[in-house]
């Protein structure tokens, strides 16, 4: 049984990993951290988690407060920056360490502060870590302590982008990766613009193109296969609480098709329990065929003459894109079975 | 052409005066003041707003630096306490002032300070206002210059139960309103209870029983109809933006009978073009029927034992039960019809 | 391990039972029914359900054709009418049966034809059934082959009822059941009144005061605490997809109170683990903090002078008010704990 | 005043159409049509119409039962293939036709078996007809009696893009069209798959590439303007109402860039009160912007080497994507101003 640490236990993925770890038959909860609510009980915060016995036993303390407890594992959902500082301990200290923040995901320490305009608070240990979506890197895992556990766009563009760029399938051109995103994404924000009043009935574009922060990852991931595409990448907010669905138009290589590029997700993923990739009769996927799973469904299609496919990838942005592959990626780091304690 | 000033011009019922106002064809505005956004354009602030010409021809003001342009008439969309201060001036100088706050709803200023829980800004004012609901109270009017026009939730409990109350139709017993309203009634907030991953896909009640400050006016108005009933009130917050829905549990007296119910509604609203009493064919009411129109639909049951109405009031919360009325109080007061600007 | 057959399991609580069997450490299904799917997987109609092992080694098969296939237990969530016939044979045959249709909840053979417009088609079998709710009739099972188990709106309105009226705290006159419920609750169904572009921000009452079919249920099992009280019910749709608000208006018995109220549910539910009695600190439920989950949450306010009780009880309705309920009830039926697969 | 006749009144559209022909000052509606109602009044379909009355003071009748009605113009809501039948008699009359359905718009006969899979009705007829979106095409209308008015994905596509092709800004590559839309986009229809609890909180995507059959009259549009670019459409579901968000990845020409295509657009929309080309301080348009308007809003983004804009545009589909455009149409045809009836 595996004593594990929820860092920032009281945003959206918190909850998640507290939901998830309830069921979890190899881990105990040692510790939950607010800065907030220190000093109140998770389930006074959040009600739908009354049920949850193991979380509800303790009580929130700031992270500072919590760096003595002794743990084989940390999860960190703390914003970027905070992130690396509060886990760094742990990590050192011996503990499996999974970070949802961006801290530990750019290899390069020069892009972090293009991407978040500000240094990384400890570049020297962006070595130390990997990043990983299990289906797409788990070798990588092998005896690290630290893992940067990737978010909800770049999960849905890598996980059937990086399948098709090893199968030798992308041609010259931009790659467009049109993402549509649930409200939750944001986190939990008293802010205007999350509003029920501003969000419910309406659709908007933000970031459009080149300026989203999550391009620096993903453009890392797919810079090794060959010669580095061009990615061009739109996310969307959604007035919907979860979900994440991306559209990718992917100019096909001479010769390349979608029955090839269908066949490779298939070989890629033959195996995999959390990813489906559909069939030509079963249709393009919805956001709901994988809410509140663990699961991505992908599907592909392309034009007539063969020049682009169209694939498009659902899953849930706080599971599969948070909370549920970082509970993945432990388990992998575990030793223990990866869907323990997920539903598939 | 009358020269009009919102106070307060950038929340919801701001934005929907301003809509009012461009169809209206005896308004032009001649002030629009926010606290927070002086110096900018409305449509900037709501872009929604692009098409309105007539707000768009001015730039947000402080209230304070509003006092001194030469108007005929103010809607204050200011928040309780500060509304009162802003427009009494207004009043004193001869313009028309529709009040959306609740400053000056309660005759007795002693109410005020028991549900607003602070003292009123200008209690000596009272008496110079009127509350008023067109259809119930336009008589009042009758000259004066300062009118509190009645906001949501006291507009759908009050239209069907003061024309039940006058037609002498309600027996011993409470009489308990069970009222559902859409989030935009809380307001335009920057907090986490409204956020949309917090609303959507919920449904909760809040000040049930006797506690919510709007009982104070709804007391008040039926007071006056013979033995003073009991009413119990229990608000509720819906996954919607707009519409409110109340459904209003009335003893009936020896004698009385739905039919007879229906009957006094249908007197009491025979002309107006602003409420419908629906037929037994037509069913029950759904805020979609009235939502964005000044419309208030009503319907009437009865137990068989006729000992009691079941009677449902649906209107749009921003229109009818906010800056429709409020418009419609103005028409009254200038002598205009009614229904200009409106939406039937 | 016991052997489950589902009689249509296409529906709405075919597969939240299909969910929850697969994470069941007891349970193996061994038949789902749909008369419209027959031939098909039910992860074809359900994509969400891809991840359920359980059912998709299965096929669909017409009701008619599982008759003869070997279970412990079958699950029916055909509708009322099709699922006494349906059921019978299997409960006849020894295993344990949980309709959670109407067909066996009402004792008396003619309330039935009053309720649902035609004869029971086995009346003679009613007296076989029991109606239970687990927290508060389980003694009822002991040894029973046949349970009906209730549904969204009765189980929202008898959870906190029955345990007043057991404490002999309520007074004369009648008890306003108020009801609020998402769109799940009317099942699945392809009208134009359920429609996305018809339901969406839109609330609407129906059926109310007393007319709606659950009412017979309900004022059957209210009917032996004393003095038979006046149950009036409206239930109305919400723009949401799961959760149920009851807002129930109690009148006192003299000497009763709100406090008494409250001590009253928490000692007919301190050891229950799906049923939270509120303290006054914790505030009113949202139906959000149940979702999911097979908890009810329950809340109590009274008048000032404790002339009534206001009780607002929220629960899921596809899960404590349909399937959630219907497992715990085989749970308890089997002798396994009565939370095993079920989310607390 | 002229007289007006509405086939297909009890759709969504037609239903807008009703709403708008309430407000405009030179209409009166001479006939509404419905095949399923007829014999009833409008607002006895659609409660929210019932402060219309002009609609109300007629009743539905069959569209066979219409074509001896005097009539000015007619507004077809029909679906493709009837309307072409129900319409044309009206336009051989002299009455103008504004046609909202797909029967007019491609002008080549073979094109329309093509995307719609038969023969058109009346083929001989196209050549009378004319494609007219008036602000790119209102110079074709020229004393057309028969306007084919588009929809709603084809608006927010060509609006945007013929204006950047006029002005010689495309390059080679395949343009993308990445759309969402909401659910009132799929008309009125009592289906499973838009059923409030399979759209509600999911998102999709369907007919992505070039299976759509708006592509046919896309393509149709764009391919007079120089070296015919390639255009790939994918459409998506959104679970709201109303609105249309369509994000464009143009390749850019030699030379070309994202302020030269903003130029562009506002050269193009300067003096247009229904398009609004957002300045780089705007920001990006949500559909809440445009909901209920007539308006369309226009952003450009562009990649930093200038070889893609990023374009975006909203509307509401209902309106600027329907009803409105239709109105509008007429409006121009009539000789009235073009916004006349309609909300900017």
């Amino acid at each position: 049984m595996a004593r594990i640490g929820i860092l920032g236990a009281t945003g959206y993925t918190g909850v998640e990993i507290s939901m998830i770890l309830e069921r979890h038959p190899e881990a105990e909860v040692a510790f939950i951290s607010s800065e907030a609510s220190a000093g109140l009980n998770l389930s006074s915060v959040f009600p739908r988690l009354s049920g949850c016995r193991k979380v509800n036993a303790l009580t929130l303390r700031k992270a500072q407060d919590c760096q003595s407890v002794s743990v084989d594992a940390v999860f960190s959902c703390l914003p970027h920056g905070a992130s690396a500082e509060a886990c760094l301990p742990f990590a050192v200290g011996g503990a499996a360490v999974v970070d949802l923040s961006a801290d530990f995901r750019l290899r390069d320490p020069e892009d972090y502060p293009r991407w978040y305009g500000k240094p990384h608070p400890r570049p020297q240990s962006l070595a130390d870590a990997v990043y990983c979506i299990p289906e797409l890197h788990r070798s990588r895992l092998n005896g690290r302590k630290l893992v940067a556990s990737p978010g909800c766009y770049p999960t849905s563009v890598l996980l059937p982008l990086v399948a098709i760029l090893r199968a030798g399938l992308v041609g010259a051109g931009p790659i467009i990766a049109d993402s549509k995103s649930g409200v939750s994404g944001a986190g939990r924000k008293a802010t205007l613009e999350y509003s029920f009043c501003e969000t419910n009935e309406s659709l908007h574009a933000y970031k459009v193109g080149h300026n989203h922060q999550h391009l620096g990852e993903m453009r890392q991931e797919i810079a090794q296969w060959g010669a580095a595409p061009q990615l061009v990448f739109s996310p969307h907010l959604v007035p919907m609480q979860r979900g994440i669905l991306s559209t990718l138009y992917v100019p096909l290589a001479v010769g390349a098709t979608g029955a090839k590029v269908r066949a490779a997700l298939e070989d890629t993923f033959r195996n995999e329990p959390f990813v489906k990739v559909l069939s030509e009769k079963d249709g393009l996927p919805a956001t709901a065929h994988v809410a509140h799973s663990n699961r991505a469904h992908i599907a592909v299609s392309s034009l007539p003459d063969e020049s682009m496919a169209v694939v498009v990838c659902v899953l849930d942005n706080l599971l599969k894109g948070a909370a549920g592959q970082a509970v993945q990626n432990w388990n992998a780091m575990a030793g223990l079975d990866e869907t323990m304690g997920l539903t598939p």
